[in-house]
């Protein structure tokens, strides 16, 4: 019954008319035959796969769910094949490193791809973005042998990976890992440990399975300081390279979980397994932290997809449901009742939605954009500065894209009213698949807490100074045109977050509790904002166009400027209130007894 | 592995320290045995109950769920068992009828019970609280017959009650229902048509089961001023009153839902089923309304209830997990890390948990105590100024409960990170079943529609003022003593809403869709308001409870006066961007054409 459509059209809105990527990439060598052509024929196939690949198997993987069997795990009829077709059209190594027979696509078209596949199928679309993360640490930080050994068959989807980090008492504090591995004379290590909440830890997808697992040395240095990474193949490669025989990794259960049933989520025990150093002894930490920053933006996208394909049903539901009179009189007297468009609060939740939506694929692309300068851009000064941006920002996209993807969900599945609640119109499914997000890849709190500690308080970088710079840019160059109402509110909450932000540095000066006590407050009050600063410049975008063809997609420019002020009048205000929370401190928070909780 | 402990020690600060209910019950006639000795043996044994019968069987309902075959309904295992014994305990008629057996306690009582059951296990709650529900319908509405007929079978809890109003085609909109009532020679009706999501429809936990179903006659009005509501029951009544010859109304179907999947949902055939009216023809909708207010309070409760399972829950694993250290340095050091609690934002989560939480117990018992003060008390100019309170607060229990049950069961499920995405701890069960409340018994946008529209805007019968005047004098009465500050917070805020209020008002007049732009934020101005208005109000009590005896239950005040100021400091604030977002006003909301959602 729900039929997600990929939105290409608000795609490549963004892509080439807010963002302008394609001069970017034309600037950049590596990226520079990335034409619009190109970027739209990618965005339509993209489109295909998700729509019609992907999103057919999404409810019936849910019902299904993966089976686990003495050791062995099997993901839901039609997955494998799904998943083949999708490794052999090449989708899995889209941005890979060209050498090793990766696309080289760049990120800031992966990430429009990225977010169509968790749209449609998130459980199954994790497998491939897995693999497509635990490649780039494996390119960034592996030895040519590895890569030569390892990259070809991720990119061409025949093997998979993972990422092993928590243990049963180590989650967000790793410091405390208890997974050791012990150096062998061939250079290779033996590595022994249970790992928990393995995603892809065991399935039926793929030949074999490549984990990245953290461990330490037996005389490695206390905390997270001592620890490695390393490649734990399931089955060794043999001389040709084939899966050969098989490591002393297994799979002891998979996790019964709200959401995500498609995707297996497994305990992995690691007997003794042949494995390999990826990167330098004890900075294993900073070598998986390549990947689960891709992964951090990756999950972000599960939250804004996931949203989005919420807000597709319940808008189109909303249109078809005859239900209650217009407060202003019938609309439809011909019919036994109106719309559901007509009512107000129905449309304020659809208009929230996809206020968000909008604001987060645009900051999305962003990002992208800004990866792939980190990545391809010759100028130093410029990688510089744009890897200062994507720091900042990487939190706030995993964190803020699926706090507000969530909230999309439920929105979306309450819009349904009771038929939300029931299986068959999917908006219950999409509340349970995007809750997870909110959680792995590091909790939102610890997002808000990177966010505000490493990349603002702490930092010495001047990362938020490079962002208040292109906020500032735009505001300068719109404040006389046709936004400048709009701009002259984002010029007042720039302010305002510049006083909070300097109001919580000095107060942590003397206490480091305040930090922690600001921080999602602080998260929150920064998406705020940037999404005032995206809607800003997609509204001033869609006003020229309207006005330099009236023929043109009318409708289209039309509602995004709706939206947008939508946003501005009804949602941004809150930046106020939750600027108010920030400076009302820690104390507050931390000075009752742990017992008395 | 989650244990629910009955929140005894809290209704009795409540009951006793806030509210002074017993002193209230001493008053009327028909309460006035229920002394603070009653009171209290009352919650204890209820606490019991909801420990030691409901609870132990939550999750396995959620795994086995409810099951349809042939037109039977069978719950899950153990269901039946502890059904009956909850209703040979005289639970299902507590607050009945004493006159047809049930036990005649207050609702104020009854308001906790309930709260604890459905915290303990809402999908076997929830078959005993629409027993209740319908009995108070049929005790209000219906004729001496009936009454003598069923009563005394559905308070025993042998027989059960539904409720049937939605239709496939008409949710919100009831004026739209099919069902027809055709009347018969002998005073009876046969019904026909098929009902939708009807909660413990068919099942097997008793003997009989009695629907209030609405239905039209042929010649009915059109729209809701043409329905009327029907007693119909599954068994008709033989000449000793036992279960006789089978109606003509079966099950067709359940529904696979979200979660509460102890609780039977059925879609209902009604084949020309003997019918029996109850109250006038045609006024279908006031009578089922009895109900309907009834449950749409413990609704709420479930919200309050389940978000502080979640609490308990969340509270005690954050107390035993070891993961990180404090921002100040280590707090055990000793131990591999300190304790979760020492983390800011997981204090921040917990606190935002029990603010909410605390504050709606006490609502709900001042909504006990006003729907106690319209039945039992002698003077009817209070049972008329307590019956304005129950009309204005039953929306904003009902929706502010519910929605912020669910947020605290989400925040709940943070808390325990990956944990809490995994069924073993029974946080996302929570969210599960918490969800539905925000959608059943009329969605949480109809409550605030109901509150905005019919209990403000359009109301002419005072029943805002009657609680202005109420929050007015508690400010009076306390703005010079210790919780001063509170206060005038909590006064500043009293004018914000009426500012607002006004501003609605008057803006509605010439355009009617300002009260459903408005209605949902207005709902959660109300809320942070009123909660604020209880959180001063415990606040007070607790600090001079401390000053008066420095040895008791210390711990208790010192943590109620911490919440009460995390809620004044942290998150009553938000109340003047809620206010902000409602004087935007409602062309921003409507000017979208609806061919652009």
């Amino acid at each position: 019954m729900p039929v997600y459509k990929a939105p290409v059209r608000d795609m490549k809105f963004v892509l080439h008319e807010v963002l302008q990527a394609e001069h970017l990439l034309a600037q950049m060598p590596g990226t520079q035959e990335v034409n619009a052509e190109l970027i739209n024929s990618v965005l339509e196939e993209a489109g295909k796969v998700a729509e019609h690949l992907l999103a057919p198997l999404n409810r019936h993987g849910d019902e299904q769910g993966c089976q686990f069997n003495g050791g062995i795990v099997t993901t839901p009829d039609g997955f494998k094949q799904a998943y083949e077709t999708f490794s052999q059209g090449g989708w899995i190594g889209l941005a890979g490193d060209p050498e090793y027979g990766g696309q080289g696509m760049p990120k800031t078209l992966a990430v429009c791809f990225e977010e169509m596949m968790m749209a449609a199928n998130s459980s199954l679309a994790l497998y491939a973005v897995l693999s497509a993360g635990a490649s780039l640490a494996i390119a960034r930080h592996a030895s040519d042998e590895l890569k030569q050994a390892y990259l070809p068959k991720l990119y061409e989807g025949t093997w998979s990976a993972t990422m092993c980090l928590t243990e049963a008492h180590a989650g967000t504090d790793l410091g405390m890992i208890k997974s050791r591995a012990v150096p062998q004379a061939d250079g290779s290590y033996l590595l022994t440990g249970t790992k928990i909440f393995i995603t892809g830890g065991e399935h039926d997808l793929t030949e074999n399975i490549i984990h990245l697992v953290l461990a330490k040395l037996p005389d490695a240095p206390a905390g997270a300081r001592g620890i490695s990474l390393f490649l734990v193949p399931k089955f060794l490669p043999d001389a040709n390279g084939a899966p050969g025989a098989r490591n002393a990794v297994s799979c002891g259960s998979i996790e019964h979980k709200m959401g995500m049933k498609g995707s297996a989520t497994c305990v992995m025990n690691f007997d003794g397994a042949k494995s390999f150093l990826v990167g330098e002894l004890n900075k294993g930490l900073a070598c998986m932290f390549t990947m689960m920053n891709y992964e951090r933006l990756t999950i972000g996208l599960q939250g804004l997809g996931l949203g989005d394909a919420s807000y597709q049903t319940a808008s189109s539901y909303a249109r078809d449901r005859l239900q209650g009179r217009a407060a202003t009189g019938a609309v439809s007297p011909d019919k036994p009742a109106d719309s559901l468009l007509v009512h107000a609060d129905v449309r304020r939740m659809l208009l929230t939605m996809r206020a968000n939506t909008e604001a987060a694929r645009a900051l999305a692309a962003y990002v992208g954009t800004q990866l792939d300068m980190v990545y391809f851009h010759p100028d130093e000064q410029v990688r510089s500065r744009a890897a200062k941006l994507v720091a900042l920002l990487t939190p706030i996209a995993k964190a803020a894209f699926t706090d507000r993807g969530f909230e999309a969900c439920v929105l979306g599945q309450q819009v349904l009213g009771g038929h939300g609640y029931v299986r068959e119109w999917g908006q219950e499914q999409h509340v349970r698949d995007a809750r997870i997000a909110q959680i792995y890849e590091g909790t939102n709190g610890i997002q808000a807490l990177d966010l505000m500690g490493r990349k603002v308080v702490f930092d010495r970088e001047g990362m938020l100074d490079v962002l208040v710079e292109d906020v500032r840019a735009f505001i300068a160059s719109e404040k006389d045109g046709k936004v400048a109402g709009f701009v002259s509110v984002l010029d007042e909450a720039l302010n305002v977050l510049l006083q909070t932000t300097t109001c919580v540095r000095d107060a942590s000066a003397g206490n480091p509790n305040e930090v922690g006590a600001a921080s999602v407050a602080y998260l929150d009050l920064m998406t705020l904002i940037l999404y005032g600063f995206m809607w800003a410049r997609m509204v001033s975008v869609a006003t020229r166009s309207l006005d330099a063809d009236a023929n043109s997609d009318i409708d289209f420019y039309r509602a995004k400027i709706h939206v947008g002020c939508f946003y501005l009048d009804k949602m941004m205000p809150r930046y106020k209130s939750v600027a108010e929370e920030i400076r009302a401190g820690c104390d507050v928070v931390m000075t009752m007894d742990a017992a008395l909780f």
